[in-house]
């Protein structure tokens, strides 16, 4: 990495739109590319992980980091930079764009491989970063008014046997096809289902059930999402019980209130399953309050690093 | 597409190592990017299919443009390219690199959806294409002295009801896990099993096996390879029966012969396979007469076209 803030020069409106961080240079998003060969891009061979920031802070940056890490351990690829480093380059891409609330990525590719070789041990792995304002499943508005029409589609989850889902990966073409199809139905995101027909997990989040006096979300074959566990916190703590287990259609049709949990805008009321309503069709009580709790815990300093708090990346 | 073979000037030392086709201009492959944002990347949302150029000549390029516009219509693509029109591109990438004998890849991609949208809808659907020198799962030399050895894995191919394995897809993180662990224990190469237990394919190539008189390839589950249906097409010319069907562990180990057949280097030896020399361990004498017939039709008019042939783009 070799520019910074500073060497990047007062230019907000080149930057505004979002910052990457590609080849250790801080670049406008729109500028900022993979090589066509890398296999991250060929291959999805590639681990990520989004971390928010909101109001200037980001939220379980220790969280997400843990995770990326696993997923870069399970994957044997090695993003060539510890976690203080990692932290200095995401935190620089806000303030680079000047993002006060925003969806930073982290991304580690396997590369490209040595001329004639097929081995991944002989790819050169490649770290990329980059921020863009904060991305919403459903913005804060439609969340408190309408909730979300949520389809649910036969399309099978990607299998844990053929890919590990706690192992945050590129491979949506299931849910890419699943929201086609719902979108064509008229509603707005969708979740898939398992082998079994239980249900899995939408594009970007986690789903959840309130069934009677407990609440139920899937464990298997499904993300650990960082908003997911967060949820499961904050439920623990208004004293209601979490069962993390297959969850069947019967149990989805009969729940009071239905919500999912995405880095991509906390803690989101589904109203709608296939057209019909839950409940009276509003975003229901305990979701809301979840919700609530959710955004409050953006100012708790036991889950939030301010990006100004974080050191600029060593020059090199 | 605004330069040409002419423009792009007599500087075939920047293009030697091979040619992208980016954002509708043709650059050295070590500048050709895909966006950072580009769902193709972000959520594996694209398709490709590979053409092999062989001495100057495409091979079966009709095939292999067919299968690229089924894939376009199954993930609702548009590549914005009429099939002339790749045609052009295609064999441009290979004049301007120029390429004896390569690899040359075309993709369509989902593009970058709408600010705040996440509709794929929404999105403008990117077309990109390279051509590289011609890529060997094994080199000729390495297929007629010695073959490959096979691993077997346990880990599943992604399943036709969560990703369809008849549109060419970048969902390779199953190939690559199971690539590390094949290259662990010494194998060069991997076949991925089904949920069934039977076997699917592997990274790039389709797997048959001669069971006495006969030859078994598995149908249901994996990519309808060209060069698969052209290993078909020989092996029906030499009066020998094909049957597609489930390919269990005991009748791969049982196998008299095995191959792979990829664009990546026609018909492939396996001669081992976790270990085990498959017969005495040497290419087998029908695999051999598949691979020759293979090669021999690399000059047969109704397979080829030549490069040459092919217009230039027109300029626009």
């Amino acid at each position: 990495m070799t520019n910074t803030l500073e060497e990047a020069g007062d230019l907000p409106g080149r930057f505004s739109d979002g910052v990457g961080f590609v080849n250790g240079q801080y670049v406008p998003i729109a500028e900022a590319g993979v090589p066509i060969l890398d296999w991250g891009f060929l291959r999805g061979d590639a681990t990520y992980d989004v971390v928010s920031v909101w109001r200037g802070k980001f939220f379980r940056l220790d969280a997400h980091l843990e995770r990326f890490y696993a997923g870069l351990e399970t994957l044997q690829l090695d993003a060539g930079l510890k976690r203080g480093e990692i932290e200095s380059v995401l935190a620089e891409c806000a303030r680079i764009g000047n993002l006060e609330s925003a969806y930073v990525e982290m991304i580690c590719t396997r590369g490209q491989p040595r001329s004639g070789s097929r081995d991944p041990r002989d790819c050169q792995n490649a770290f990329y970063a980059f921020a863009v304002p904060y991305v919403w499943i459903a913005t804060l508005e439609k969340q408190e008014s309408e909730g979300l029409h949520l389809a649910i589609s036969d399309i099978e989850r990607i299998s844990a046997t053929a890919v590990d889902p706690t192992v945050k990966n590129y491979h949506w073409l299931d849910f890419q096809r699943g929201l086609l199809d719902a979108y064509a139905q008229g509603a707005e995101t969708v979740v898939l289902t398992r082998a079994d027909g239980t249900l899995a997990e939408g594009p970007g989040f986690n789903i959840f059930v309130v069934n009677g006096d407990r609440v139920i979300t899937p464990a298997a074959g499904v993300l650990q999402g960082i908003t997911r566990r967060t949820a499961i916190e904050i439920l623990e703590r208004f004293g209601v019980e979490v069962q993390q287990e297959p969850l069947t259609l019967d149990v989805l049709h009969g729940g009071l209130e239905v919500f999912g949990t995405s880095t991509a805008g906390g803690v989101l009321p589904m109203t709608r399953i296939d057209g019909e309503r839950v409940s009276d069709g509003t975003p229901g009580p305990l979701t809301m309050r979840v919700r609530e709790a959710y955004w409050a815990l953006h100012d708790d300093p036991a889950y939030v690093r301010a990006v100004a708090d974080i050191p600029t990346p060593a020059g090199h």
